[in-house]
């Protein structure tokens, strides 16, 4: 086996491409599958593996922490999809060390998570393994003209992200580095470990574009792996580039008290698990969409040259060509 | 943490059953869930964890059948439901010194198994663990008045098997001895080890039983932790008990020239992962279904007092009163 290429020199985008052979080609590269089941819906299922001490540890994530933030990320690919959840199922994998009340606390914060939006989980399966594994599967549904994929942008489209970026990234220095960040208001340091702890999916931006819009053609994706990697996602995708407003990204209330604008940026753009949309719309839509849903916040344009750039509009920085390479690789 | 219940102390039998408090009751406790998402249909979710040296080993199964038999799995427990698939997710959690091969063959065998029922990959995720743990959702669907659940026996039903059982025992058997089994015939013996590596699992009864009715009342679970547990639990779902007739249990050719007829119904009945289905039905139904689906065999037949006893029609055994106790624990 020594001289066959490995999992880790491959690396995690690689893999996936290759694994995507064995896939339909309309069902992969969006962060949910779409499944024609009836005339006017779709089905919509994603799914996600989360390890200990790859993607949490009981020194930053509570169990219910656990339960709650796993059950945020696939709901969030459900929102990127346009999708509202029918539910979820649960697989775990643990060590038979682990107490009980640990697997309990899990479940309970699935549910809270859950709640809101009267999903359930709906099945499940434990196993025995050698570290604590929890893989969620989640369910939806979308009506077929308002589905949300990456492949759908145009030039001239607006980009908008619905809230602040960085904040996950900037709690979890919190909880790792307590005495950081003293000239944080108690307000805005909470609301940073929250954002690391108990993110939320964006259905609500579902909601409103549901209410506003019978139909639409709008390109999206979360911000799981970051601000960067969603736009650059959608670019490829769509084959068409962007213009990104390093001044407009919305940042976290206080951070540049505590960090630079620089490093705000940077944790903005690759921090990751903000669980935002990125969403690419016709200016008219964006724009009566910008007036509902106040946290919306234009941060760019789609070009046609395929490349993203990184512009400020003050010429202070100078202007910066994004790329996957820097995004977030789990191997 | 020391002083608190651990995970192997309760159990998993016990540890589900704690879980299932978290979930809606009408969605837990059969093979899989069924979610009504049409008038006429349902939606049907399963889901299952498998982990290296625990679920497989590279000693008794390559890589592609790990991938053929965790699929086998879920479809499966969909065909326990009655149901036909729509598809599959994939979700893998892979050391990073795992070859990419090996990755590859996994897949493989998924495809393989999939592709008679024209059912896809559509999702999955990809990450770092330190053990290789494999998790596949399975979705399908059933029309609503074509649904096998645990909880629908009733005294007089027939109880019928669908194939041989203890083969897939005797095929692990085979591979971690292959000194054994001499007197076995060659086909036999492939036939075994083949019911070990590559099951199949049986939507050809769910075809069947479409084809003959068009709607019907069958309790049935499918034989993945042995004929015993399958009996069992529908019983204890349905508030009921059985007589099962140890004459009558179908069992592998030529295994009683190998082991005993004693260890060979030990295997049947709690081998497990012959993915066999145990349906129970009214006496009509089962008539008509033995004679377009040969290799169906009747069991026993469902009483009312609430024990399942083994009963040896030639007297040469005592009456067995099976229990839940000695069906095959995760922890």
């Amino acid at each position: 086996m020594s001289s066959e290429p490995q999992v880790r020199e491959l690396g995690e985008q690689a893999l996936l491409k290759r694994l995507y052979a064995f896939c339909p080609p309309e069902l992969v590269g969006d962060d949910a599958a779409l499944l024609r089941v009836a005339e006017d819906h779709f089905l919509v299922v994603t799914t996600d593996l989360l390890v200990d001490r790859v993607h949490f540890s009981d020194r930053t994530t509570s169990a219910a922490d656990v339960g709650w933030r796993a059950t945020t990320a696939n709901l969030s690919d459900l929102a990127a999809m346009g999708a509202m959840p029918l539910g979820i199922t649960v697989g775990l994998g643990l060590p038979g060390e682990l107490s009980v009340a640990w697997v309990e606390q899990l479940y309970q914060g699935i549910v809270a998570c859950l709640q809101p939006f009267k999903a359930a989980i709906v099945g499940g399966d434990v196993c025995r393994s050698s570290v604590t594994t929890v893989s969620i599967t989640a369910l939806g549904q979308v009506p077929t003209n308002r589905t949300i994929t990456r492949d759908q942008a145009k030039p001239g489209d607006v980009i908008l992200a619905t809230g602040v970026h960085g904040a996950s990234r900037a709690g979890l220095e919190l909880l790792l580095h307590p005495e950081q960040g003293q000239s944080l208001e108690p307000l805005e340091r909470s609301r940073l470990i929250q954002a690391h702890q108990r993110p939320y999916p964006r259905l609500d931006v579902i909601k409103t574009l549901a209410c506003l819009y019978p139909a639409f053609r709008i390109a999206g994706m979360d911000t799981s792996d970051g601000l960067a990697d969603a736009v650059l996602q959608i670019c490829q995708s769509s084959q068409v580039g962007a213009q990104l407003q390093r001044r407009q990204i919305p940042l976290p209330p206080g951070i540049t008290d505590w960090i630079t604008e620089t490093q705000a940026i940077d944790w903005a753009l690759y921090g990751g698990e903000d669980f935002e949309l990125v969403l690419c719309l016709p200016m008219p839509l964006a724009e009566t969409f910008v007036q509902q849903f106040k946290e919306a916040v234009v941060i760019g344009e789609i070009v046609e040259e395929p490349i993203v750039v990184l512009q400020d509009c003050l010429g202070q920085y100078p202007d910066e060509i994004l790329s996957l390479d820097k995004g977030f690789q789990h191997f």
